[in-house]
Parts: structure tokens; C-alpha cells; sequence
């Protein structure tokens, strides 16, 4: 790990960024999508090892580093994750107002099968690293750190041209089995991450489909 | 908004980026900091207009957007936070194991006072936005996708040089109340954002002062 550049102690660093980082800064997260399409050629252990060290520099509550990685190769594991997406999704159609269940259906929502590499992430709500700094009235902290993790490690991978999609259509409790969590282990996002079918585009999916459009951010921020 | 160039749709885009970009992205990483010390110069509103719209394109769980920001320049109401705190940290410090209280009280944890702008952050639990979709099974999704637009801001902030402190040493109840919060409204985080009095170092403060070590990666990454 001391000859990677994302971990080095004592690289230079010249600490500030100028306009033309920043505007490609803006590209990658602009052109960062979830990605449901993979194609089945395999994602280097190089790129993947130095996305997680990036990962593993995100802000933690009071220093407690409380994200967990577990990559699930074994396929019978996987078949039982992509079993409760099933279940979940037939739940989640039935639940939807039925003027929106035909363009439902017709939604891609994951990847389980195909994306080469597949992670689930968990939140260790038992850690005493840190010693609990910070996290007493608000332990939920704890989980949004994992969360910084995920999405640095999103944005990392992306800058390769890797894809990552971000499945919720699942059984917390099921997953959590199917990963041999620990007890206190927070089951928090499963992640597709492989080589995108297609470019990634400028606009969600969900947009392009016309299931939501991008709000107003005048409409989201507030002054007191 | 139109001629903002990380929100522009028709931006040319080679939607590819190198090594070099990559190097400074992971820079950007390993340079971002909690900052809690803050010089009292106003940030230019360009700067968080910027930073908030790169917020605004984080992921978000069935494209729900459920961020919503309240900036905070009412000084009864800062006070309201600061006193929040007080009490939050006077009862950590009681909680905190007595070997570790004399170090936890040097701790600078929050720049409430100093920072020229502060900011609270809420989920919108109620939102109809997205119409619930990817977020029946987990609907914490929701905070997690406003941890993200979060976590933007943060790397967006510290690509102009500004730092950025999340503060969860606070009564979630009390914070809602001083920014007239809605019903439905989930607190997820207080931000105080201005010009760092030092630069931001590469490892933690909780680091740099003994509080806490960084974990080895290798040890937080499972395969089954």
C-alpha cells in the first residue's frame, strides 16, 4: 500500500486545485451515473483496490472508519441476493399507484447478474474505534459515514470509466445472512460495479424515462 | 443557472479522464478535513452557488432530491445551535471513559461561532418526489442520498480552498425547531463552512492528536 499515490503520507501535495480541475470535477459528478447495464469483461484489481483506498479516506464520525466491504463472488450467494431483489421489486410494483406500474415494470433497476463485481456494504454500529466521538445523540452518523465511503468510492471508480449502481430493492435482514454479517453489522447498500454498457449519460435514467425530473434548487435552499 | 457550466445539459463533454485527473482527484480526497478553525471573511456566494449545484447532482434514491439546506444567519438562532452543543458535548465529556477526558476536552469539535456560514441540512422524509421508488424495503435511503449531496458540497467547498465542519454534537429535536423545519423534515447535519485558518493537513485532526488511528484497509475488506 506505501506505493500507492492515494496513500502516501509524505506525497507533495500542493493543496489547492484551480479552475480547469474544478470544471472536470464538475464533469465527474455531473456524469456520474447508477449504472444498470454491465458488460461482463472484468474490472482490474488495480483500479477496484485504489477506488477503495479512496474510499477508505472519506470523513467518519469522530475517526471510527466504521464502513465494512464484503465482495460476494460465490454464485449460489449472489442468486440468493438476486432472489430477494425479486421479491422486493414484485412488492414494490404491487405498491405503486397503478397509473405508474407499466412504466415501472419496464425499469431496469439492477444489475445483480451481470456486473462483475459485487459488494455488499455494512456499517459496523458496534466499532469502538473513535470511541464513539460525536456520535451520542446523533448514532446515525455512523451509517452516513459509510455512506461518504460509498459515494467517494462511486465517484473514484467512475473516474476510471467503471460503472457502479447502488441496489435498495432488497431485504436488509436477507442480505445480511447471505453476507455472514456479524451481529451489529448495519446492512447499507449492495453495489454492481463493472464496465458500463453504454456511455454514461448526462441526465438519471429515471429522468431520460420520464419517471422524475431534476427539482429546482432555488426550491431546495432556504434562508433564516 | 443556465450559464453555470456544471449545470449546463448540452456541455461538451469527453466524459473520459486521465491519470492526471485522477491524481488530483485523489488529492482532493486526502486533502478534505473536518475544519472546526475559521477566519471570519465572507465566502463569496459564487462559491456556494457553485458548490450547491454540484450538490444538487448527487444520487439520489428513485430520483427523490430529498435534500433540502437551510442556511442560518439569524444570530439568536446560531446561538440557539451553539447552546444545543454545549449541552450535547457537556453530556459526551460525562460520558466519555475518564481516562479519555482530559484529551476529549482539549478537542475543538465545532466552529459554530466562527464560521461566516452555517447551514443545516435536512431529509425530506415526505417527499413525493421520485414516488417512493428504490426506497420501500429501506427508507433510510433517503438520509443516505442527502449524505451524498452532502459529501459533494464537501469536495466541492474544498476544491475552492473553503473548508467545511460537520457538526452532529447537537439535539436533532432542537436543531429542527430553530430552522422551522416542517414536520417530515429529518435533521441529517449542521454545516459550518468558511476559509480555513491553516491548511487542510493530510491526515485528521483526531489523528494528528492521538485520539484516533487510521484502521488498515485490508482488515475492513471481506470476500466470500
Amino acid at each position: 500500500m506505501a506505493d500507492d499515490p492515494a496513500y502516501s503520507d509524505d506525497m507533495p501535495a500542493t493543496g489547492t486545485f484551480d479552475a480547469t480541475f474544478r470544471a472536470r470535477f464538475a464533469e465527474l459528478v455531473r456524469l456520474r451515473r447508477d449504472v444498470r447495464r454491465f458488460r461482463p469483461d472484468p474490472v482490474p484489481e488495480e483500479i477496484l483496490r485504489e477506488a477503495l483506498n479512496l474510499a477508505h479516506l472519506a470523513p467518519s464520525v469522530g475517526f471510527s472508519q466504521p464502513w465494512r466491504f464484503v465482495r460476494v463472488e460465490d454464485v449460489a450467494r449472489r442468486e440468493r441476493v438476486a432472489a430477494s431483489f425479486r421479491r422486493a421489486n414484485a412488492a414494490a410494483l404491487a405498491a405503486t399507484a397503478p397509473q405508474d406500474r407499466a412504466l415501472y415494470a419496464r425499469l431496469k433497476l439492477e444489475g445483480i447478474r451481470e456486473a462483475p463485481v459485487q459488494m455488499a456494504v455494512f456499517c459496523d454500529e458496534t466499532t469502538q474505534t473513535g470511541r464513539r466521538l460525536g456520535a451520542r445523540t446523533m448514532p446515525e452518523t455512523r451509517a452516513f459515514s459509510t455512506v461518504c465511503a460509498i459515494h467517494t468510492l462511486w465517484l473514484a471508480l467512475r473516474a476510471h470509466g467503471v460503472g457502479m449502481g447502488w441496489v435498495s430493492i432488497l431485504e436488509p435482514q436477507v442480505v445480511a445472512r447471505v453476507c455472514d454479517a456479524p451481529e451489529g453489522w448495519r446492512f447499507i447498500a449492495w453495489l454492481c460495479i463493472g464496465w458500463p454498457e453504454e456511455p454514461h449519460a448526462q441526465t438519471p435514467e429515471l429522468e431520460r424515462l420520464g419517471w422524475e425530473r431534476r427539482l429546482k434548487l432555488d426550491d431546495l435552499v432556504h434562508k433564516l
